[in-house]
Order: C-alpha cells, then sequence, then structure tokens
C-alpha cells in the first residue's frame, strides 16, 4: 500500500469531457476516502512512458507505490480489495461484486460502446445499426430486469454500481435509456452521492484548466 | 472451497460450436487439476432458474459450493484465487494478471465482439464495418506490440493468457490476425496447450452428444 497517483489526459476536446474513464476511478478513490494526486500525460503525443502503463495508449491508468495498474475494471477491483467502502467484506458479496464489475464491462459495454460511437459519427440507420440498436436493447432489458429489484448490485453500493452507472451514463447522454425506467432511477441514485459529483466537477475542471 | 460445477447451455447451433465461452472456464480447469463436473441447461427455453444464476440468459455459470458466479471474466478471477497454476502468487504477477483478463474482455473483445458478429451477419462493406476495422486493427497493433516481447502476459501462464487467446480465437477465425503475427503465434503457443485440447474436445462432444 503506497501513495496514489492516478493519471489521465492534460487535455482532451469538449466532447468527451466528463466522460473520460478516469472519473470511474476519481469516484471510487472519492468514495473511499482515499487520498490520492492526479498526474497528466499528453493527450497530442502520447510516448513511450505512457505506453509501458497503458500499452493501448488510452487513460487511466494508477500507481499505487511500486505496482501501477492499467483498465478501469482492474483498478477498481484495486481499490474494491483496500476499502470495504468499495467492496463488502463478506465472500458472497466480494463475489458478486466482482461479477457484476466484468458485466458491467462485458455485457453491457460491448453492447454500448460501439452503440454510443455509431451515435457519434452519425451512424443511425443501416443493417449495422439495427443490430446494434437490437443487441443493446435485449442487454438493457435483462439490466432492467435486476435494477427493477434492488438498489444497488451487490448489497450495499459497490464498486461494481461505479462502473455499472458510468456504462450507463453515454448511454444515456444519446437517450438510450428511454424505455429504461429502473435504469435510469438506478443512474440517478448513482450520481446524486456526492463523490460523483466531486469526481465530476474534478475531471471538468482538470480538462478546464488546460483550455 | 467446495464442488465446482460447470453450467452451459444443452445444445448450441453448429456455428457457435467450440467458442462457446464454458470452453475458459474449462480450459482454466484443466490448467489447475481442479475437478469439476458439467451440467447443462436448455438453449432453447431459459426460465427464471437459469435468469436467477445468469441475469442476461447467457452461459456460463460456475457453481463453487454455496457461491454461484456468472461473467466468465469473474469466473477465471475466482479460480485464479484457487490455483497459483492460474495467477501467480506475487503482487506485481496478481495485479498485471488481473489488470490483463480486464483487457482482454474491455480493450480487446469490447472491439471483437461486435467485428466477429459483422463477420458473422456479412456486414462486409458500409462506413459502420470500415470504423470498426480501424478500431480492432489499432487495439490488435497494440496487442501486437506487447506480444512480440513476451511468451504469456502476466510471467508465467495465466488466466490472463486463457482470456485473451480465447478473445483471440474468434478473430483468427475471420482471417483478423493476417496482419498480427505476434498475436498469431501467442494464439497458436495457447491453444497447443493440451489443457486447452481437452477442453475443446469436451466442449464439442458435450454439443455433438445432444444432437
Amino acid at each position: 500500500m503506497g501513495d496514489l497517483v492516478l493519471t489521465t489526459f492534460d487535455w482532451v476536446p469538449e466532447a468527451p469531457r466528463g466522460l473520460v474513464r478516469d472519473l470511474r476511478v476519481r469516484w471510487a478513490l472519492e468514495e473511499a476516502g482515499l487520498p490520492y494526486r492526479v498526474a497528466s500525460v499528453p493527450f497530442k503525443e502520447r510516448g513511450g512512458e505512457h505506453f509501458a502503463h497503458q500499452p493501448f495508449g488510452q487513460v487511466p491508468w494508477l500507481t499505487d507505490g511500486d505496482i501501477s495498474i492499467f483498465e478501469s475494471g482492474a483498478i477498481l477491483l484495486h481499490l474494491g480489495e483496500r476499502s470495504t467502502k468499495l467492496m463488502p467484506a463478506d465472500l458472497q458479496g466480494r463475489s458478486d461484486t466482482k461479477e457484476w464489475l466484468f458485466a458491467a464491462l462485458n455485457s453491457v459495454e460491448a453492447a454500448s460502446m460501439p452503440w454510443v460511437m455509431f451515435n457519434f459519427f452519425g451512424f443511425t440507420d443501416s443493417p449495422e445499426r439495427k443490430w446494434l440498436d437490437d443487441f443493446l436493447t435485449l442487454r438493457l432489458k435483462h439490466m432492467e430486469a435486476v435494477l427493477a429489484k434492488r438498489e444497488w448490485l451487490a448489497g450495499p453500493f459497490s464498486v461494481a454500481d461505479i462502473m455499472m452507472a458510468d456504462v450507463l451514463r453515454p448511454i444515456d447522454r444519446f437517450d438510450g435509456l428511454a424505455n429504461s425506467p429502473a435504469c435510469r432511477d438506478y443512474l440517478a441514485r448513482a450520481t446524486a452521492r456526492p463523490a460523483f459529483g466531486k469526481a465530476h466537477a474534478d475531471q471538468m475542471a482538470h480538462f478546464a484548466a488546460a483550455d
């Protein structure tokens, strides 16, 4: 356990501000009350040092003393293991948190990420778009059934909720939750948390400071 | 720690045989030498019991005594915590295994899964397909740089390699690794392991038995 340093870009264009994935990590750190500092790497020129920490040239990564971790899922899991505010202590609760953390990334975001990008690029009318719409709709239908019956995914609020809410946010931005009221309510509950507000404001301020 | 039961479909059509995600779990169980049995649920009619274990109506899930886990990533992580043949014991090795497990699912499969489906449905020529081709190509370019320099992702062979190799397999089936020789070599190394061969043969036999 060492000092926690979260690295993100020094600047990004307007469109992704508020959605850059360092937000997930900031949110978890704020929920846990863990002290951390934020470091920056250039958005425009990504060098060898960047790829040494994040082999896909993306952000964020987290260093915890000597350990450097990329992938927002792996970082949230690591922080969950540092704080019971982020992952319950009991075996069942820990297992549920982990499976929903993966589900957010692989069962929901695998459908929503290309869907969000298709919206962003204006790919609105094609067999490809139709397939992706149907794929996302089906996954959200199943999420709707789950979220209609529970406040948070794994019992108490956990990193699974941070991840799932942050995956739902860009879907909602393109009005993709119109027929998913339980998902919308869940997202509203999650983003009403003070730690989310702090994380979001900090990310916006970070990028604004570089303009 | 209890008896391990892996649940998959009773039957699937020809096309996905050999690619159903229970293979990842079978492979890990075979590598670790952990005893397990395989149970089936209907492919054609998915009931409440199925959704209670797997809220998206997919397979696989694993029960370990009283704990039931869905999401192949969460299952491999759970098994990694049961066997040092699947995840190294040291802190750095464990951290690396986890980040690459997430990377396989979220940095590579998030691009490859829709790409594979587009191939399957014959979506071969459109701006949507071009975007997806470029997205996957970029991710593979970064994987190529990583795999050119190492035998396995996290030092010794681990669940991260099982996941990454199994994510690369359907890409390779549609010739998507043509310009990625290090990825192809890595995939060949991984699938040459006896545990993969056993897992693959067992999955094929399982579905063939239901015809």
